[in-house]
């Protein structure tokens, strides 16, 4: 894996092919929002190793990459498709994404010629990418009209100067998917629509993917948004300094469970305990039909206690490079013990509904029942096209 | 204010009157855990900064530091009792205790003639020292026959080898107070008599009290204890990870509202959830029978932003003198605009009770009536005396 310099990456993509070196490209966001460095995905390990070390992260985009990795490892090896999947699948386990990016990739390829499976790889992982930036599309555009009908009603109590203030927590936005994001995409349908959003960042330790990703995305579209701590948003809502809650998910229960970055189930319920609508957005193949209880079934990744005692930021000064100098700092001696769960799971009773690329439906039984059917119908209508 | 060389502090004390110097003395916690740092408290000025500094923090300590400041300011001129007075009280807005401090003594200083004002305020600050450290006795005593009796049904449910978990945020242990601290003394208590138990400690964002203070306390102590980032509490406890939550407060309402650190109303809320207890343990000192809805009528200081945007820590290795090298690093630029709310507001309901110096209360209007008579019948037993 190359590291290229600082160039701009395409806007709003935050991996993409291209097409003159016939390359993968990706922003690692290890560096963010220090240093944008972008860096090519040239083999299975590449692919292994950018998902384990987070240099790329976000369900959708997780899934993404192990597509491409798996064109990687069959340009090794056409016969490896078992096998490279296998350890793709192994990189990390909550997101469901990866199962289901990689089920599609295997199926798709098993009876191809060996042949022509890294070709065909290509095109099905190119395929993949682009389905999740249309996805991302369709749920910024669903999810746009809720945000447009809550300003209007906010502007009808509070007049026409209201802002509409939303807090989300981690990133889901176009770093975490094939382009526009899950939460952020109505957010910046939007900003892009002259609505007046405000967007409160939830910093998200122990990575701070709020803080350093997040901000980064906002500022960069010129979205207006203020960095809070995590332990900020229950005051805030208390205050009806916040109007809505929206976030992405990891995995999406057939109930309406839905697991997503660890904290993210403190928020929803202070927005349950005042009132607060708390949308989740998700493209439906974050969606785990054969999950039912999220809080019993879905395995929840532990990291590294380092991510905990460890905070990574850049020093005062540049160094003598001319360059900002990243550096981590230890916030607590290596001898205190930490735990470091990845994940939690917000029932299905505190989630106003699920924004998906196929419209909003309700976070329980049956909404999920109406997202299958209407799943099933579309894969019939390809199937028979 | 000298910086002395980092002389052990006295067991559990983090402010302490030299009789052989006549000097007051405390820890600076900005340094925790990285460096132990004794100053002293030479003058008005001290006092003032080492509040804003956060030098001494928790709602206790900063009432107690104030009347020592307010000793050495009588000390350069005895007239000056008002002015100083408000000087202080103006240092941080949420503690009530900074308010309680500074009425006790201007009360009992008032009619003294000005030659005697400074040695009768080294007198009373001494007195409230004191005080406080009984108090926070007396709350460890209460506090640990609660955990206690929770043990004991854990024992009866899981078996004799069960240890109860006793989740905190924040700081609220004796660096926190005259000594034994509020929501830690029970916990002190307990393991001194031989309980197993074990503190899932939160690392309290943005100023980290948890991961810098209370795991220090804590493994000075030799308590068991394992640290977690803010957003990790509600997932432990939907998986029963928590038997009970701990914290202090920085000021109590005439209905039983808690306002406390940032985050503990989350906290609550997710304890409410998963029916685990939430206790607050204080010092009747923080008790404000003038205010009833603490979420109304609280003010909620307001600190810097960049709190948040920089984080404090060792960096890796030693720098050339031997000693670690403290630095802050910045998670964010400095361009990101911040909100930083320093407290919120636990609805009573949503507490178990309120543990103080005078035994165990509902947090509710009946149970602070109780308080009130019985510091009323104290006081009058006092005063006939």
């Amino acid at each position: 894996m190359s590291a290229l310099s600082a160039v701009p990456a395409e806007n709003m993509r935050t991996l993409w092919f291209d097409e003159s070196d016939q390359k993968v490209c990706f922003i690692d966001q290890t560096h963010l929002p220090h240093q944008l460095i972008i860096r090519t995905l040239d083999s299975l390990s590449d692919a292994v190793s950018a998902i384990v070390d987070m240099q790329v992260r976000g369900a959708p985009l997780i899934g993404i990459t192990a597509a491409f990795g798996l064109w990687r490892a069959l340009q090794q090896d056409p016969e490896d498709l078992e096998s490279s999947s296998k350890t793709l699948l192994a990189t990390r386990p909550t997101a469901i994404n990866l199962h289901w990016a990689l089920s599609r990739m295997v199926n798709g390829l098993r009876d191809v010629p060996a042949a022509q499976r890294a070709p065909r790889a290509l095109v099905l992982a190119r395929a993949l990418l682009a389905e999740d930036a249309a996805a991302c599309g369709a749920i910024g555009d669903h999810g746009y009209r809720i945000l447009q009908d809550l300003l209007a009603a906010k502007r009808q109590r509070d007049g026409d100067q209201a802002v509409l203030n939303i807090l989300t927590h981690c990133n889901a936005g176009w770093l975490a998917t094939g382009g526009w994001g899950t939460a952020l995409a109505p957010i910046y349908k939007a900003h892009l629509a002259g609505l007046p959003v405000h967007v409160w960042v939830d910093e998200t330790r122990p990575r701070n993917q709020g803080a350093s990703l997040t901000t980064w995305e906002l500022a960069r579209s010129g979205v207006p948004h203020t960095l809070i701590v995590d332990n900020a948003g229950g005051h805030l809502m208390q205050h009806a300094q916040v109007d809505v809650c929206l976030v992405g998910s990891d995995r999406t229960t057939a109930q309406g469970d839905v697991c997503n970055k660890i904290g993210t189930y403190l928020k929803a319920l202070a927005a349950f305990d005042n009132q607060v609508p708390f949308y989740v957005a998700l493209p439906s193949s974050t969606i785990d039909f054969e999950c039912v209880d999220g809080v019993r079934e879905i395995p929840i990744e532990e990291r590294s206690a380092d991510e905990v005692r460890q905070v990574q930021g850049a020093l005062a000064g540049e160094s003598q490079s001319g360059q900002v100098s990243v550096q981590k700092v230890a916030i607590t001696p290596a001898s205190t013990a930490v735990s470091n769960y990845g994940f939690d799971v917000t029932p299905a009773r505190l989630v106003s509904g699920l924004i998906t690329e196929l419209g909003v439906f309700d976070a329980s039984r049956a909404g999920l029942m109406s997202i299958r059917e209407q799943l099933d119908i579309e894969s019939g209508v390809a199937e028979s096209a």
